[in-house]
């Protein structure tokens, strides 16, 4: 397939008006071919306008042709064979095993919504039946069902080529809740995501949806994106990136005359916690398995675990040793683009000349530009909560260790921490009436506590929460990974007293769907 | 039971150091005693930090427990006696019968609640077991549960000073969900408001709760309000009220170095759609209805019909005159208090000063101050499209009718109206062509959609949605009214490897709740 550097608005590829730029190979910094055209104000109106069209008739398809045309795109993207792979390579600089790995996700995460949408419990279909005789006054038939919310921006992340991008889990279940998506394509893997979003037109015209069901804006700068959301076609915002991102993204859906959701998930320091058994009983353990975390796709991962924190003691000196020695021996690694890498180093600069952390060790230097060296630093418990700044995340392979003098300590640490994705409990048997300390608190501060294993690696499932209160999201009330994550683009609407060939299928007596339904409060099927 | 003037701060009950006030007689302007105490800061922060410290114990409890909790604040609420309807008919100018129903809504609300803790859906328990054996790589085990939100602060609204206030629809779901709640009480009902929160008070004694659970704070003036949605314990917000207060929230809230959600349910005009054969074969009985709807309680209801679509024609002609000799023979009612009066009677001047509009027809003048005066204007749908003022909520028992070209431009005007929380539908088997064009339109723009009624009367079941999109509330993803209502004051939170002895009992495979779990996405019991 031919990357042509174009915008694509519902069934059209469209050169944009604005500036050219190209793609450009992270190890290297060279171009890549072709250039790129960044998309102007008419073509983000034609997109929104397109997406508005098509909500109705697109949100109006059952079930069934929706769940049809996810698979179809998961069969798309698989078609596509390894110019996707090669071209995300080539953009992202990432390995092609996990590139790999990734465009499984993809393509699973598009059947998982499938799946969702067969199943129908996404639905909410509830139904109170009309009570004519009730005293003192009659009851009216009442149902309720869950609709599309509206045309959905999302965001393509850097860190996720495929997964978090053009075709990832924000699409996937924005598409899955009936919402036409218009997506901004992340700068830094342009050609991935055009190839990914060709995949998707295909999939609208076979399946004889509306052009305007989906679109890919492409282009360099900030006010492209700021436009997508003041857009007000738009009706929710899908985000993975910085803070700084997403609070602009936050405040511009804010200040609309309408204002709208936005979905922003965007910095998390993952807390890993050594309990005082696991610590004494797998110190060498821990120590491999928290450096290989870390290190893990040069900790470009939201679940990054930048932070850990034991009680002070032999133990702790242990893994300390250890950890220091592991990572000492890991090599740098090309990161996603030079702006990150820039940050990075920023970041480390930070903590190295922050008197009160200290290096305990770093890994081996890389030999190109734009690689990133693991680094470890140590503070101790009164330190990191004397000084904010440590608590800032730093994107990429580098993680604060914290001495606590005590368990007592370790829970005001936790109980100081901001909103964040995940906590990690590293525990034994021995650790259980501690961990019954901590949990309430880490309820209160994370979307999702794991024992004895590390936050990288997240699993696309029923029961994944990928959020977590702010300013990990923007919202904690949703998630942006596994199936709940369609919930966030969905609203209920209630029907009184509307005739049954009138009303949708969820919610009529024949329950033609064969769906869960919530009939005077009881689920029946 | 004394009235004190006095805040309930947990279990004390504390003079604020503001300023003082008095509950007013809508009907005589006359102060009602005792003098009332308005809350400060310091007030503000003691209720708040109260709620802090009880948010862990009090979401600790079992469904059970807080079953039982609301139950006793129905109770308590009866226990009360005539005391509350008296006080309650003194402050708000309504009259028995309508306190008596609202009371029992109230109860009944609470009681609702209470089984929707006991059948445990809204836990939303997911269980995703473990696959060890899984390729590529083995799954985790992971599980899902719902926990509360964190402290909410609850605004009383004018027009329900029971229902909608103190121990209202937002109070008892948030403490469903196991948030403690700090009610700013209106300073139209504090004597109500009082006696309700002691209510609540004594029940939170009773079930050995911690004190923070319920707070109250008496006051005027809008600092105190602004003082408790900026605290930090404060995780969420419900308000009904004007568009002007609750967008003045929505800014606050925003605001916060940790953003929060606000639920406000502010202003809607609720279109009702009187189709061609409905309006020729049922005109009289629809004015009749229609006028009976509008003054209800002093059209104070926030889904008051302000708004009436028709095509013009003889049918038309009928219906309007019948509306309006109908209209002519209705007295003003005493409206809540002078401010809803007198916005009221701008309103209704700003549509006499319309050129755009004539009236048709005005109620019976009432002889004492404070009293609405029911109107009825009719205008053009041109014109109507022509100028937004037209559209603008006037709260009280007003209306404004549209004559429509044809069924094409009554499509027109529905898509142009801004969010509501109701669109009606009066229709008979004639019509249902057109109300399939109709509903994809009413899906996108409001909460309910009715056949055949008024939109005055919003049911408290399982399947209501008193909601809508913006300016309606400001979160059409929610609802205020209905069992629903529990799901604005939860996140999700997911459990990874956790062992069976630290999980929360709705996630455990033993299933000790006896609720539905999802299981590998199927629900099981």
């Amino acid at each position: 397939m031919n990357i042509t550097g174009e915008s694509l608005i519902g069934a059209s590829s469209i050169k944009g008006g604005g500036a050219d730029f190209f793609a450009l190979d992270p190890a290297t910094g060279a171009n890549l071919q072709p250039a790129f055209h960044t998309a102007g104000k008419a073509e983000i109106n034609c997109a929104c306008d397109l997406a508005r069209i098509a909500f109705d008739p697109y949100r109006a398809t059952d079930p069934e042709t929706r769940a049809r045309f996810l698979e179809s795109i998961a069969h798309n993207i698989i078609e596509l064979g390894d110019q996707l792979i090669e071209r995300a390579m080539q953009e992202s600089g990432l390995p092609r095993a996990r590139l790999e790995g990734e465009r499984g996700r993809t393509v699973g995460q598009l059947k998982l919504f499938a799946e969702v949408l067969r199943e129908g419990s996404w639905l909410d279909a509830r139904i109170d039946p009309a009570l004519p005789d009730r005293q003192p006054l009659p009851r009216v038939d009442l149902r309720l069902r869950m609709i599309a919310l509206g045309p959905v921006a999302v965001f393509g992340a850097s860190n996720f080529p495929l997964a978090f991008s053009v075709a990832g889990g924000d699409t996937a279940s924005a598409l899955a809740a009936g919402c036409p998506v218009v997506v901004k394509a992340h700068p830094a893997h342009p050609g991935t995501s055009e190839l990914v979003g060709r995949a998707i037109q295909k999939a609208v015209a076979a399946a004889g949806l509306a052009e305007g069901v989906f679109s890919l804006l492409t282009g360099i700068g900030n006010q492209l994106g700021v436009e997508l959301v003041k857009h007000p076609a738009i009706q929710a915002v899908g985000f993975t990136g910085s803070r700084q991102g997403g609070l602009a993204l936050m405040a511009a859906a804010a200040a609309r005359p309408q204002p709208v959701p936005v979905y922003a998930e965007m910095s998390s320091i993952n807390p890993v916690f050594l309990l005082p058994h696991a610590l004494a009983e797998k110190t060498d353990a821990l120590a491999t398995g928290f450096v290989d975390s870390l290190v893990l796709g040069v900790g470009q991962f939201c679940t990054n675990p930048g932070l850990v924190l034991a009680v002070e003691g032999p133990d702790l000196g242990r893994f300390r040793a250890a950890a220091a020695l592991q990572l000492a021996q890991r090599s740098a690694g090309t990161m996603l683009t030079a702006g990150i890498h820039n940050a990075y180093e920023q970041g480390v600069g930070r903590l190295a000349g922050n008197p009160r952390a200290r290096q305990l060790s770093h890994g081996v230097a890389g030999d190109a530009a734009g690689k990133g060296v693991p680094a470890l630093f140590a503070t101790s418990a009164e330190d990191f909560l004397a000084d904010p700044t440590l608590s800032e995340e730093v994107f990429g392979p580098t993680s604060l260790l914290i001495a606590c003098k005590d368990v007592a300590e370790m829970q005001e640490v936790a109980e100081h921490l901001e909103g964040q994705l995940t906590a990690t409990l590293q525990m034994t048997d021995g650790d259980h009436d501690v961990v019954r300390s901590l949990l309430p608190i880490l309820e209160r501060k994370v979307g999702r506590i794991l024992a004895n294993g590390f936050p990288t690696g997240v699993e696309v499932s029923y029961s994944m929460v990928h959020g977590g209160p702010f300013p990990a999201t923007s919202d904690s009330r949703s998630t942006s990974v596994g199936t709940a994550a369609i919930e966030r683009f969905l609203r209920p609407v209630s029907y009184q007293n509307i005739p049954q060939d009138l009303l949708p299928a969820a919610i009529q007596d024949a329950n033609p769907l064969a769906i869960w339904q919530r009939i005077n409060g009881q689920l029946k099927k």
